[in-house]
């Protein structure tokens, strides 16, 4: 009630606001429209929009003014920098909210990932309402970290925003009581490609209310239609918007978000995050004001946000300031009514945390040569890569075809698993990659064309994890990622450099320039997506679901 | 658990439904569209919406399938009549949950009249969410029956599904400490006409959410812009939708949703609910869709209602199913999966609540015809009514002029207050009317052209209360109103006919065609409302917000 005095005060004009922004160009959510107007603001919230004058006047006019950006589903791990470091990034782009989904970090960590997330999130600018993970481990075939059970997930979900995305369908729809038994609250994720028809019906039932895998337009308006919201997806490596961007109508706008899901931060820092989102959607033919209503008030709306995504009383003043409504020149960005980023630098540092339940998750046995050793039949099951798809294609060659030899060995609990398969179509030469990110188990791959590299190559990552590149006996390059061997604990521009020295070195093996080698390598182990995969449990047809 | 496997079952076709609506077309509250298409429902959510066959098949096809109607805001004691008989007057119009606020009963029997009307709420098919009334009294201009404090209001709030409409936005803006008390949780209600520029900033910076006060377009879209939700009116004497229709753009459509406010039970069976509400709007020029996605989805995301308000799976299934789009004839509605009413006909019936806390609410001695003894002066500053209006004009007359003598009588604690005024335009003849009802404080209200008739009208009301027509010292009609002296113990349509007999007798008094006999009345004593009101403390002056 205290609060509440100050803020009618302050509209009233009875006290100052901390600043009023003077002039700008109003993006108004509600109506669609842009008006001039000043914005009073006080101990973080907004009080009145409308004629202010007063002390701390900030000059906007000529500018356009519009609340922070929200990234509806989001996997911080997947920028590889900490969650500071990712607020550092991702915060001068005009994102202030991220729904995050420690999913990768959980089934390296378990719980342990679970608190140095909540943790590393909780004393930085960057509003991160995190979700507990659903599939944890992601599948049974395949041997992750940790598990988080039904009733684990029962007891600490009010401990979260929400269940996060539940990626089990098969097992929503088979009525699996382990699966079910994960279903609580108001707010629970999904993750269905192309899920229709009674299965859909079935998993909406289950109270699952948002998808973020949609990529026809048919399948987004039978989702919408069945009470599904719709999270539009521009990430790294998945770019749906322009699939998608038909089903956005004057009425499916209100069931429409934008998320990134998994976006490196080199990626974010070069070409931005939700901002990117909006622009995407406008060159499609979207109308600026309506991406930016999907990027703020929408989203808050789907995950129960109150009192933000709109420049109105009342609302928390986070707040974007632009050029234009292009949104290539951000010049300003308030969160809580706190300045945090001018003109595309984050303003703000964040303190340590303490990462020391999840460093040196990497527990293997030094690696000899002879790890990999495995007489060829004559006719072999290999996996082909497709160029720019994480989809693969199982494929019957001969022993002399030209292949490279891939290797997902256990790393969490050294119960000396192995799953050794080749590769057509990846062509690396004189060298072996190796990296502790595989999703969604993420445990060690490497890939080469001989044993000795590919010994030397897991060996580089230590217990520390990360990626490292070698040819011919020698280290050409290595990021550590000492947090879970997933997340670097350097700046998200160290990062950046030593992600673009893992990509020069990459370019002398020779690889198939249509393949990246690290984003291909990190979805090779993941069981959930066709056609044929490699899990640290053996080769794996995913169309039969069973193991060859 | 239990329930959600029963639904994927059902879903997957595992499982029979307790039922199948085949064939109809469906009103896609999401997609703004119409699609053909059966609906399973089991246990009173709809689980499939699609292809589905099997027990107990109900052909409604050439039908047009829709969610239930919400009503956003309604005074339920305006209709006269209990909350299990206006349940059976609105439902087989299509509305399968209301927003209440008990607001007149709370004024006059404090916390026991909100005990009835909970517990007269709780068995019935209706879905009444009751929010907290935050104006009791609704002015210190008056006395009513019963004070609610900031204290109470913070302790009960929890009980309540939110804090009903706060009137007393003066105080609010000159944020008066008991005032601001009142307001907590996530749902608070406004009433704010013609509120503004800094005032309806503050008075949104408090957080209030909603309007349905709003009678101007521009009034409404600075509202929208503000962040509220209007709430566009169609009651028995506010008629509000003709005014703010063309403020519901493609944009603005998701913060609108449909109230009746005050709305007598006569009329709702005569001419409907929120279906005449859609019926009106669409008839203006509304798509009828947009009116339906305001009745039923917006307003359950306005409440926070989740799960109501679309035909989907996981949705409850409340549904109505009408022959046409201008909803003239509704052949089914069902709640929670329950058929309720069927060609217009409620299907159910409701046990008696215990009324002891809620009756004899009329404290009053015998009145003699001295009562009303006073010595006009030569010029009086008198009330004059506007036809179709209920506001009111402060006019100075000669005591020669033609003028009904008017008096509201404390009731609630026998304090003896009494205000005596005069009625220009009013004209009753030989006769006198007194009520118990009179917004908001309910005192006795008494008009007439002579002292005999008046006393007689109001001891006609014994402690009951109730409204009396009287003429040349007889009764001519009366209708008890034994529930708080606001609500008849009668079924609806009894209520209708003594309403009815009430204007025949009134009738014959003489009065201005023009001028409503009862709820012209009904309004006299809001001192919140230009320009003039009587009070039991006296006359007021609005304008100066002072006694006269």
């Amino acid at each position: 009630m205290k609060n509440i005095k100050q803020y009618i005060d302050t509209a009233m004009r009875r006290e100052n606001g901390d600043f009023i922004l003077k002039g700008g160009n109003i993006i108004d959510v509600f109506t669609g429209g842009i008006y001039k107007a000043d914005i009073v603001v006080n101990n973080g919230i907004i009080c009145g929009v409308g004629n202010y004058s007063g002390v701390n006047e900030i000059d906007v006019s000529g500018k356009y003014v519009m609340p922070g950006f929200v990234d509806a589903h989001v996997h911080i791990e997947s920028s590889m920098t900490s969650p500071a470091e990712y607020a550092k990034a991702v915060m001068p782009h005009g994102v202030t909210t991220v729904i995050a989904d420690p999913h990768e970090i959980a089934n390296v960590c378990g719980k342990d990932g679970l608190d140095y997330m909540r943790q590393a999130s909780s004393d930085i600018p960057l509003d991160v309402k995190i979700m507990l993970p659903s599939c944890v481990p992601a599948t049974p075939f395949e041997h992750s970290g940790a598990a988080i059970t039904a009733d684990e997930t029962q007891n600490m979900a009010s401990d979260f925003h929400g269940i996060a995305e539940m990626m089990n369908y098969p097992g929503i729809i088979s009525c699996e009581p382990e699966t079910l038994g994960k279903l609580c609250g108001d707010i629970i994720d999904g993750h269905a490609p192309l899920l229709s028809g009674h299965e859909l019906d079935a998993y909406v039932s289950a109270g699952i209310k948002t998808d973020h895998e949609c990529s026809l337009e048919n399948e987004m308006t039978e989702k919408i239609r069945k009470g599904m919201y719709i999270l539009l997806r521009e990430g790294t490596l998945s770019l749906d918007i322009a699939k998608l961007i038909k089903g956005v109508t004057a009425h499916t706008l209100r069931r429409c978000a934008f998320c990134s899901d998994d976006r490196f931060v080199g990626d974010i820092i070069n070409n931005g995050s939700i901002d990117h989102c909006i622009r995407k959607a406008v060159s499609l033919g979207l109308d600026a004001i309506d991406a930016i209503i999907m990027a703020t008030l929408n989203a808050c709306e789907i995950y129960g946000i109150k009192n933000r995504g709109a420049i109105a009383p009342s609302y928390a003043a986070d707040i974007v300031i632009a050029d234009d409504l292009s949104l290539t020149s951000i010049l300003y960005v308030y969160k809580d009514g706190i300045l945090v980023c001018r003109n595309g630098k984050a303003l703000f540092d964040c303190e340590l945390v303490n990462t020391t339940n999840v460093t040196n998750t990497v527990h293997l046995p030094q690696i000899d040569t002879d790890f990999f050793k495995e007489t060829l039949p004559d006719v072999i099951t290999a996996i082909e890569l497709i160029p720019r798809s994480i989809i693969t294609k199982k494929v019957t060659v001969k022993k002399y075809a030209r292949l490279s030899k891939v290797c997902v060995i256990e790393r969490h609990n050294q119960l000396g698993t192995k799953g050794l398969a080749y590769v057509t179509n990846y062509n690396i030469t004189d060298g072996a990659i190796a990296s502790s990110i595989g999703h969604d188990s993420h445990n060690i791959i490497v890939i080469g064309d001989n044993d000795s590299d590919m010994a030397l190559a897991v060996n580089t990552l230590g217990k520390t994890g990360g990626i490292a590149v070698c040819s011919n006996g020698n280290v050409l390059s290595f990021m550590p990622l000492v947090i879970a061997g997933l997340m670097s604990s350097k700046s998200a521009e160290e990062v950046t450099k030593e992600h673009n020295s893992l990509y020069e070195a990459a370019a002398k093996l020779n690889i198939n320039n249509e393949i990246d080698p690290f984003l291909s390598l990190a979805f090779l182990p993941l069981p959930v997506i066709p056609e044929i995969r490699i899990t640290d449990s053996g080769l794996f047809d995913v169309t039969k679901f069973e193991f060859i």
